[in-house]
C-alpha cells in the first residue's frame, strides 16, 4: 500500500469533498521479456532438460541406490515424512499462483490473446502449468550433480524472467494497478527458494558425495528416533487422569490458548502432503485476501471521491433528506461511504486472521489425529470403529486433499468476509454511529421501551437459578438430591409461559452461535460441521477422514522403522549391529521382558520379538498383516486391543494375545 | 379453508383478471358471553373451588394415603412415568393456546382494552393464565369424588363458554377473518378432553373407591414390569455385532425409515414432562403454521386481485416491459403472483411436514437416550463421561425444557419457511417456468456454455476413481494395499490444479448441505448443531443433556421399582410375598447366582442381593448411594463398570466388585 492509500483512512473531516482525482489510466504494458516468447523457449528448455535427465537416469540405473527412469516419473514421494520437503512445497506454491493467475486474468495462456474462448484456454492451462513446472521437481530426484546444476539453471531462468517482467511492468490494468505485482509475490518467493535450494544441494553434493543416501526415506534415523521416543514415553494412566479434579479456569483458558498455537515437536514430522497443504493454504489466504481487497476497495474509493453536491438531489428523489444544506449532505454521504470502506477492510482482515488462527489449530489437530491413529486410537479420532486401510474412495480423497484444502479456504474466506462485513455494518450504523452522534438511537429506544419485558425475563431466570440452588437441591452425605419436590413442580407449572419467552431468546442465541461457528470453521476440513451422528455427510470431513486412513496405513512411522531395520540387517551387517543395539535399548526399557530377550540370542527370535512389540504397541498395524485375512476380525481386534490397553495392569494377557497373533 | 380459497389454487388462465372483490369488512363482534364478565366470574369460581378443595384436603389429611394440602399445591408430579398423563397434558395445551392469543391479540387481557400499555398487560397475562387454569389441575389431585365433581363443573364451564363465544363470533378482524376460530381449536379440543375426563374419573371412582390408590406412582406395576423385562432381555453381544457383515442397502434404508417412525413399546413409558413436551410441540406447530398462512397468504391474494392494466405502466417506469399488450402484462403478473403464493404455501407445508417427521424422530431418540442412560451408557449418549446427578444448571434446564421445546419449534419453523420459500422461488422462476415457457433459460444457457468445464471435471473425477480402483490398489491375501506408487504420485501432482476446481464445487456442496441440515434441525433440541467437540456450546442441546440428567437420576424405573418394593415389604406382608416371588422370577433368570440365592433365605441377605443386582445392572445408580462420597470416584466407577459390561464373559469379576461396593 502506498502512502496515499494509508492517508485515506484518516477520517476526512477537514476537507470532506476532496477534489476529484482523475482516474489513473494505465497503458497496456509490454515487458521486454515477452511472455509468449519466454514460454515457448522455457518449454523447449524444459523438454531438453527432461531428455538429459532421462539419459542420465538410464546410465546410472546400474547403481543400486539410484532410482532410474521410474524415479524420474514420480519425482516426489507424497507418503514420506523424512525427505526434504522444500522442493515439492515450493513447486506446489508456484503452481497455485499460476492457477490463480489463470482464473483471474483475461488472457489465461501466454500463447494467445483470444479472450472469447477463455474457458478452453483455462482448461488447457490447468494441464499446461503442472507440466511446465515438472522439471523443477524432477531435477532433484536423481540426487545427482548434473540434476542439481540443471535445476539451478532452470529455477534461475524462471526467477530471473519473472522478476524482470515485474520490474518492467509493475502496473497492470487488471483489477488494481498493483494487483498483478502483489499477486506474483508468493510465486517470486517460491522461485527464489528454489534458486537458492538447488545450488545448496549441489554444494552439499560436492562436499560429501555419499551423504545423499542419508536422505533416503527408510534409512533415515527419524523413524528409529520416533520408535525410541515412543517406547520411552510412559502411558498416561487413564485412572489417574479420571480421578484428578477438574482443572481450574485459568488453567483451562491457557490450555485452550495453547491448543491454538502450533509448536513443533522433535519426535514428530508431518507427512509431506500435509506440509504442502499448509503452505498452499497460506498462499491461498494471501491471494484471496488480495483479490477481496483490490476488487472492492478501489471501487468504493472511486465512489467516495465521486460524491459531490448533486447527491443531495438524488437522495431527495428517494425522499431521503439528510440535511437542508447540500454541502452538509455530501459530507455525510462521504463519511458513511468511508465507514462502509473501513467495515469492509476490517471484515476482510478479521477473516484472514481467523483463518490463520484456525490453520494453526488445524495443524495441532492433524498432529493429534495422526499420533492417535498411530497408537490405534481409532474410536477417539473417528468417533466410530473403522478399518484403517487403503480403499478406492480413500485413495481418491487422498489424491485431492491438498487441492480441496485450498478451495475450502477460498470459499470460506469469501463467506466469512461477507458475513463479517454485514455484521460490522449493522454494528456501525445501528450502534456506534448513533451513539457517537447521539441521534437515531432506534435500536436503543426499542430495547429501552421493552424494559418491563427484559426485567421479567431477568427475574424469572434469577428466581429459577436461586431457588434451584437454595431450595430445591440439598446436599446430604456428599450427594446432591432434590428437595421440596412439591414446590419445584408448582414453580415449573407457573413459569411455563415465561419460559416459552425465554426459550425464544435461547433459540435466537442458538441460531447466532451455530451460524457463526459454522461460518468461521467453513475453511477447515479437519472438523465436521454436522452433528456427530451424521458427520460423514459433510463432504470435506469425509475427505479428511479418508485422507488420514491412507496416510496412516501407508506411512506409519513404526512400520517404516521396522522395514528400514529389516532392509539394513539384510544388507549391512556392521551397521545393523549398531541399529540393533539401539532397538535393544528401547526394548530394555520395558522391564518384564528383559530376561526372555537376553535368553534368546538367535536372530529369528529377536525378529519375532520386534514384530511382537510393534504389534502390541501399534495395534492398527495388525490389519495389514498378510495372514490377517478377515475384514471384520480386523476391526474387532483393533477394538479389543484398545480396550485392553485402557486397562492398566493386564500386560500379560495382551502380550499373550499378540504372541498368538504373531504365531499365526 | 372455504371453497373460494381452494378455487384460488386452480391456475387462473381463463379469467386472468378477476373482477375486483371488495374486501369484506368484518364488524367488531361482541359475544353474548362478554369476555370480561366471564373472566371475572370464572376467577371467582376458581377461587371458591380452591378453597373448597383446601378444606377438603385438611379434613382428609388424616387418611394416610391421601396427599392433603401440600398435594394440592403441587398437583402434578413431573417426575412420574405412571400417572395418568391426560389431565396435565390438556391443561398445558390450553395454557399454550392462551399464551399464543396473548402475544397475537391487540388486547391481551379481557379486563382492559388499553392497547397502549400492551406490554404490561402481556406480562400480567403471562402470570394470570397459569393461575386461572390451576384449579383444573388441582381438582384431580385429591383422588376424591368431590374434587372430580368440581373439576367436571369447571371444565364444562370453560368449554361451554369458549364454544359459545366462537359460535357467536366466528369471524374477527384479527389477522384473518377465521384466524381466531382456527387458533382456538386446540384449546377447544383440550377443554373437551378435560370435560370428558373428569366425569370419567368420577364414574370410575364410584365404581371402585379403592382402585384410586392403584394410580399412585410407586405402587404401580409398571416399574416392576420394566425390571422383569430388563432382566429377561439378553445383552446384545458386542463381539457378534462387530463381526457381522455390513447390512445391505435395502436393509439400511428400511432401518433408516424405521428410525423415523415412533412405535410405542409396552415396557417403556415416557416421563410426564416429555409427553407434555411432545403435545406442546404439536400445538406449537399448528399455531405457527396457522399464523404463517393467515398472515401472508391473504395479503398476497389481495395483491393478486388488485392487479390491473395499470401495472404495465408501473413496470415500464422501471424499464421492465414484459409484453407490448397491457392486458397480457397484467395476465403475466397475476400468474407470477400466483406462483409466489403457491411457493409460499408449499414452503410452509414442507416446513410443517419436516417438523412432524423430526418430532417423531425425536421421540424415538428420547426413548433410546433414556434407555441408554438407565443402562448406564453415559458415553454413548453424551459422547463424554458425565456424572448423572441433580445440580443447579440441570434443574433450571429441566424446569424450562417443555417451554424451550415450543420456542425452538417456533423459531425453527419461521426460518425453515423463509429458506424453503426462497429455494422454491429460485427453483420455480429460474428452472420450472423457463422450461415450461421455453424462454429465459438463463441458468441452463449458462450451464450449457460451461460444458467443457463440466466435461473436464467429470473426466478428472472419473480418471481418479477408475485408476484408484484398477491401477493403484491391489488385493493380495485378503488385504488391500497400494500399487504403482510412482504413477499415483505423478497423477496426484498433475491433477493438483484440476482438483482445486473440484474442491470449489465440493466446498459449495458442503455449504449447502451444512446450512440445510442445520436449518431443518433447528427446531430439535435433542441433537447439537455443532461439531462433536463443542456440542455443549449449543444452548438447546446443553439444556436437553441437563434435562436428561435430572430425569434419569430422579425417575430411574429400576430405582422406583426398588423403592416401591421396600415400601410394600414394610407395610403389607401378604402383597410383598407375591411381589418378592415376581422379583425372584427375574433373578432366577441369571443361572449362576441361583444356588447362592436359594441358600440364603434371610431377609437381609435377599435385600443385599437386590441391591447388588440393581447396582450391577444400573451402574448409573452407584453415584447416588449414600456412602459413595467422592465425585470423581463416581465417574471412574461408571466408566469401569461400562467397560467391564462390554467384555463378555467376566461376570464373576464384576459381581465381586459390586459386592465390594455394596459392602462399603
Amino acid at each position: 500500500m502506498d502512502k496515499d492509500a494509508l492517508l485515506d483512512y484518516e477520517y476526512p473531516d477537514l476537507d470532506p469533498l476532496p477534489s476529484k482525482i482523475e482516474t489513473e489510466q494505465i497503458p497496456p504494458c509490454e515487458p521486454t521479456a515477452d511472455d509468449m516468447l519466454y514460454h515457448i523457449s522455457i518449454t523447449a528448455i524444459s523438454l531438453v532438460i527432461m531428455l538429459i535427465l532421462a539419459i542420465l537416469a538410464r546410465r546410472t540405473k546400474t547403481g543400486e541406490k539410484q532410482k532410474g527412469l521410474p524415479g524420474l516419473l514420480s519425482p516426489v514421494n507424497f507418503l514420506d515424512q523424512t525427505q526434504h520437503k522444500g522442493l515439492a512445497v515450493a513447486v506446489f506454491g508456484v503452481l497455485l499462483c499460476k492457477l490463480w493467475g489463470l482464473l483471474v486474468s483475461p488472457n489465461p495462456l501466454p500463447f494467445t490473446t483470444d479472450s472469447k474462448n477463455k474457458q478452453h484456454w483455462v482448461i488447457l492451462g490447468v494441464f499446461y502449468y503442472p507440466t511446465l513446472y515438472y522439471p523443477l521437481l524432477a531435477c532433484g530426484t536423481l540426487h545427482n550433480k548434473v540434476g542439481y546444476v540443471l535445476g539451478s539453471l532452470l529455477s534461475w531462468t524462471h526467477f530471473g524472467v519473472l522478476v524482470w517482467q515485474k520490474i518492467d511492468c509493475p502496473k497492470t490494468p487488471l483489477i488494481h494497478k498493483y494487483y498483478s505485482l502483489f499477486s506474483s509475490l508468493p510465486q517470486i518467493v517460491c522461485l527464489a527458494f528454489l534458486s537458492f535450494q538447488y545450488p545448496l544441494l549441489l554444494f552439499k553434493g560436492f562436499k560429501s558425495s555419499e551423504s545423499t543416501n542419508a536422505t533416503e526415506d527408510l534409512s533415515s534415523s527419524y523413524y528409529g528416533d520416533y520408535v525410541k521416543k515412543m517406547l520411552r514415553e510412559k502411558k498416561p494412566s487413564k485412572i489417574s487422569s479420571l480421578r484428578a479434579d477438574k482443572p481450574k479456569l485459568p488453567q483451562r483458558i491457557s490450555d485452550a490458548v495453547k491448543s491454538y498455537i502450533y509448536t513443533p515437536e522433535d519426535a514428530f514430522r508431518f507427512p509431506l502432503k500435509l506440509a504442502i497443504s499448509c503452505v498452499v493454504s497460506f498462499i491461498t489466504l494471501y491471494q484471496m485476501g488480495l483479490v477481496l481487497i483490490s476488487a472492492v476497495v478501489p471501487t468504493l474509493q472511486t465512489a467516495r471521491y465521486g460524491v459531490d453536491e448533486n447527491i443531495a438531489n438524488v437522495l431527495a428523489g428517494f425522499q431521503i433528506i439528510l440535511s437542508p444544506d447540500k454541502h452538509e449532505v455530501a459530507r455525510i454521504v462521504v463519511h458513511y461511504l468511508w465507514c462502509v470502506e473501513v467495515c469492509y477492510i476490517s471484515a476482510m482482515t478479521l477473516s484472514a486472521l481467523v483463518n490463520v488462527v484456525l490453520l494453526m489449530r488445524s495443524m495441532v489437530l492433524h498432529r493429534l489425529n495422526l499420533k492417535g491413529l498411530y497408537r490405534g486410537d481409532v474410536y477417539n479420532v473417528y468417533n466410530c470403529q473403522r478399518s484403517i486401510r487403503a480403499s478406492r474412495p480413500a485413495l481418491v480423497c487422498w489424491m485431492g486433499f491438498t487441492s480441496f484444502t485450498a478451495a475450502h479456504i477460498c470459499i470460506g474466506m469469501i463467506i466469512q468476509t461477507l458475513v463479517f462485513f454485514l455484521c460490522l455494518l449493522i454494528a456501525v450504523f445501528l450502534i456506534i454511529i448513533p451513539i457517537l452522534q447521539r441521534q437515531n438511537l432506534i435500536l436503543f429506544q426499542l430495547l429501552w421501551s421493552m424494559w418491563p419485558f427484559w426485567l421479567m425475563i431477568l427475574l424469572a431466570v434469577l428466581i429459577q437459578h436461586i431457588t434451584a440452588r437454595f431450595c430445591f437441591i440439598k446436599k446430604t452425605a456428599g450427594t446432591q438430591d432434590l428437595n421440596n419436590r412439591g414446590n419445584l413442580f408448582l414453580l415449573t407449572y407457573l413459569l411455563f409461559t415465561v419460559n416459552v419467552l425465554i426459550g425464544v431468546l435461547l433459540a435466537l442465541w442458538r441460531l447466532i452461535i451455530t451460524a457463526l461457528f459454522n461460518i468461521v470453521h467453513m475453511g477447515r476440513m479437519d472438523i465436521s460441521l454436522l452433528n456427530r451422528n451424521v458427520e460423514a455427510f459433510d463432504p470435506a470431513y469425509r475427505c479428511y477422514a479418508h485422507y488420514l486412513k491412507i496416510e496412516v496405513s501407508q506411512s506409519h512411522p513404526v512400520m517404516k522403522a521396522f522395514c528400514g531395520m529389516l532392509l539394513q540387517s539384510a544388507g549391512q551387517e556392521s551397521k545393523a549391529a549398531q541399529r540393533t543395539r539401539d532397538a535393544e535399548e528401547g526394548i530394555q526399557l520395558v522391564q518384564q521382558e528383559k530376561k526372555k530377550n537376553k535368553l534368546s540370542s538367535a536372530k529369528r527370535a529377536r525378529r519375532r520379538w520386534w514384530l511382537l512389540y510393534t504389534l502390541v504397541n501399534n495395534p492398527s498395524l495388525v490389519g495389514t498383516r498378510k495372514h490377517f485375512q478377515r475384514q471384520t476380525a480386523d476391526s474387532f481386534l483393533n477394538g479389543s486391543f484398545k480396550r485392553r490397553a485402557m486397562e492398566g495392569g493386564k500386560k500379560e494377557a495382551t502380550t499373550k494375545e499378540a504372541e498368538a497373533a504373531a504365531d499365526n
